[in-house]
């Protein structure tokens, strides 16, 4: 950790290089030679930039100078702005698709009836509003109690995911139409051998209408009942413990086997970000973002509070004209979600941001993108929209790391990868999440509940690429059945939380 | 329950009764003798009402006859309208004392060191965002396993209180301070005798605000912490472990002594109504709800959005012009909160409340607030604001079950009671819940979860004076200690549900 302050170069087209501890002139070992001290963080010219020129980290335009920059001098609010280039979407102008890996990797999967593969093989006791939610606890404790899955060694537990809306609520609005569709999303996850739906009765998300008309789990492992049909609290335990009984035979029968992993699909968040997520850990994931869409597995980026200011990046990226209109029509409906909400889309850097080098919303925003590497963007997803198509994908969320990863699973998300500066802890059964640490400092304080430190980018010169290798190695153990670190803690339990949207009544 | 069909008069001043059952003219036993047959829950006059004139039931205006109404003859849409009576809130015009009691009553409670009186006496692991919430669980499940309570005979139990929010919010706006009365409110409720709080660390609701500035607890029951500050999740439990028995040590100190009733707050609500909820159970609760307040206690009104059509009968029992003014100033948010949300304040009779005989969205909201009884208003208080003030209160909430109790004990509700017609479960740890039944069929269904049976108004004919002295009675019995259905069976892990307002971020 005594090593010298260095500069890290994000992507080899980039004019700047990032500091990597407070560095003063003459420090830099090697190319190039600093005109004036710089702060952690803070950017670098590493090639001479006239003024009008685009300024590049990520490889991506941050902003443009504003008067000429030499080598070696510091890049920031007084030199660098942004002009009109954001309010050109260019859309599907540079969707390239990577190449194709010439590797042949798979994982140790479930395959389902859907043709989709499960990473778990969990049951869970779905609820469609909070007045189920004790009951789902309860009879996920007798099952626990009375010992109901000895034998079914196949199983990964009984989960069950209880929530704090499903009435109090319109009928009829996009909050209804949100929360109808996570809960579809988790009925029919891959990572659920079988599901017990339970209801109250009388709430406004009805139970027939989520097992409505549609086949839903049409190998029978699916289950649902409502409270007030059976006749209260004790009556539905007893019911309830029947159902699982049947679910758990059936859902005992599933083993892994081998799938590609096309098959993977990741929800990449993150959550407590600091300086350095978005040139260690963000970056590394990128990385491991590009390699799984090489071997046609899908990758999922969300958050859309915290990539505003970069959509026409995304939309360059988008596969068609419509795909990246999706995604700025996503833009204005958060505008008004906002607005509407007595508040505003904003993300431009902080005064503590600034202190930090972060110069403009561009710059900050792609800190968050750099998670999404450098694929084509294949499609837009609403909240929780089951996901179709493979490849780099972004579905529309808050930031909010609980309410994203929720929506993500919905989607059909069968890992979760999240980047933390701060350290966050939480995991979100029945999706296994690995974490990763943007900082050495914390991953030695918190290394318990992390997977994967990114601090090694800066603290040992680990390369990005590097790292982006061993997430990516990662995610093939954990879809095979390795777990994490918030699995073996026990996280889950509480982290079911479905976007909220609309007035509760 | 085979007995013949009859009338129900809800109040001495109506001049309509109330059909408990499909009757046929001559069907009636004693007056009035029907002109027209008339369906159950349907209205009949029991005066002549002339064209014009107002039409009662609570005791309170309905509307006024279209026509002419003759003694026996059905009144609904055909011949009773509204008026403008709405319009004139007629403030404090209604508000004489009810004459206190010259009974002394008394429970058994715990007498805190800031003057109130808890009806329980838990421990709380209070959690400021969704990210401490499997650590403040897995801290309670520790405690559990390790007997940490063994010899602690005066303690509950430990409550992990988690919730869904508490970031990706904005840190300024009302939203933010709906969570931080919450949370407050909690943090100091009676009904705890210490508590725990943990946060994540990077949260917006952040602990040193919650805790800073203000006595919480001067007794030292108040302990904090969070899990990014004590380095991961497995010290934070040790840690929590050890703050917990500094805790239950000085909690186990408490005993039960004499209190006067004056020092219940009873928390009303209603869920899953029915058609009977407004003549049985609703009306009873009316009536211990006046009893407790001649008796010096307090009851809180609630549920903004079902008694929205109602407020002009409020304002005329409230206390003083201010106290009218403030309930109207939360009605007039509320039009503007369900208005940016796309919605719209409609609490008229929807066609099944008309076919059940329900005419006006007056008489339908006044089935909300009947279980108000006939106190004067003595202040109105936001979500979760400390209640201040003794007698008949109204404290702004959702209609939405778990929400609106969450407020109701945030403000200091020691007490809960819940009518419901469809049959609810459910439990608001720390504080009892008492479970009404409005009708003897979902009551014999459901009756190891429901504490009283107001059906039998119906069935039997029970007084409405006498099931409110029914519910007054074990009102003062679950506060000294007997515990509610729902506490035996272990409700209330789920549903502390803060109102979220405003845009997830
Ligand atoms: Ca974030
Ligand atoms: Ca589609
Ligand atoms: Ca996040
Ligand atoms: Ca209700
Ligand atoms: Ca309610």
């Amino acid at each position: 950790m005594n090593q010298p302050p260095r500069l890290l170069t994000l992507h080899p087209q980039d004019n700047v290089a990032i500091a990597l501890g407070d560095i003063a002139p003459g420090e830099t070992q090697g190319a190039p030679r600093l005109l004036q001290p710089v702060g952690q963080g803070h950017k670098v010219a590493t090639a001479p930039i006239r003024a009008g020129e685009n300024v590049l980290r990520y490889g991506q335009i941050i902003g443009q100078a504003r008067a000429d920059i030499a080598v070696g001098e510091h890049v920031h609010v007084h030199n660098l702005g942004m002009g009109e280039h954001s309010r050109d979407y260019a859309h599907a102008s540079e969707n390239a698709p990577l190449a194709p890996s010439s590797e042949d990797r798979s994982f140790m999967g479930y395959h389902r009836a859907d043709g989709r593969v499960g990473t778990r093989n969990y049951i869970g006791i779905l609820t469609s509003v909070n007045c189920s939610g004790s009951v789902a606890r309860f009879i996920a404790e007798a099952a626990e109690t009375s010992g109901l899955l000895d034998g079914h060694d196949n199983i990964d537990g009984i989960v069950p995911i209880t929530h704090g809306t499903g009435c109090g609520m319109s009928g009829e609005n996009e909050g209804y139409a949100t929360l109808f569709r996570t809960l579809s999303g988790y009925a029919q996850h891959p990572n659920f051998g079988g599901i017990l739906l339970i209801g109250l009765g009388c709430e406004v998300m009805q139970i027939s209408d989520l097992v409505g008309g549609r086949p839903i789990r049409a190998d029978g492992t699916l289950r649902y009942m409502t409270i007030q049909h059976e006749g209260g609290t004790r009556r539905t335990i007893e019911k309830g413990l029947d159902e699982l009984r049947g679910i758990a035979t059936l859902a005992n029968k599933a083993r892994r086997a081998p799938a590609s992993v096309a098959h993977l699909t990741v929800g990449m968040q993150c959550g407590g970000s600091d300086g350095y997520s978005g040139i260690t850990a963000n970056p590394a994931l990128g990385m491991a973002s590009d390699l799984l869409v090489r071997h046609g597995g899908t990758t999922i980026l969300s958050e859309t509070s915290e990539i505003y200011g970069a959509e026409h990046l995304l939309t360059r990226r988008a596969a068609s004209v419509e795909v990246g209109e999706k995604l700025i029509d996503r833009i204005r409906w958060w505008e008004d979600y906002t607005a509407r909400n007595h508040g505003e889309m904003d993300n431009n850097p902080s005064p503590g941001n600034k202190r930090g080098g972060l110069t403009t919303i561009l710059e900050k925003s792609l800190g968050a993108v750099a998670k999404s590497g450098s694929a084509p963007l294949t499609d837009v997803y609403l909240f929780g929209e089951k996901i179709d198509k493979r490849g780099f994908v972004f579905m529309d969320s808050p930031g909010f790391d609980p309410c994203s990863v929720t929506g993500q699973i919905a989607s059909g998300a069968n890992l979760i990868v999240f980047t933390t500066g701060r350290g966050s802890v939480s995991g979100y059964m029945p999706t296994p999440c690995i974490k990763i640490a943007t900082n050495s400092d914390m991953y030695r304080r918190m290394s318990e509940d992390m997977d994967i430190n990114c601090g090694d980018i800066v603290s040992d010169g680990v390369g990005l690429d590097d790292k982006g290798r061993e997430i990516f190695e990662m995610l093939i153990r954990t879809a095979s059945g390795e777990r994490t670190r918030s699995e073996t803690l026990g996280f889950g339990g509480v982290e079911f939380v479905p976007w909220q949207i609309g007035a509760v009544m």
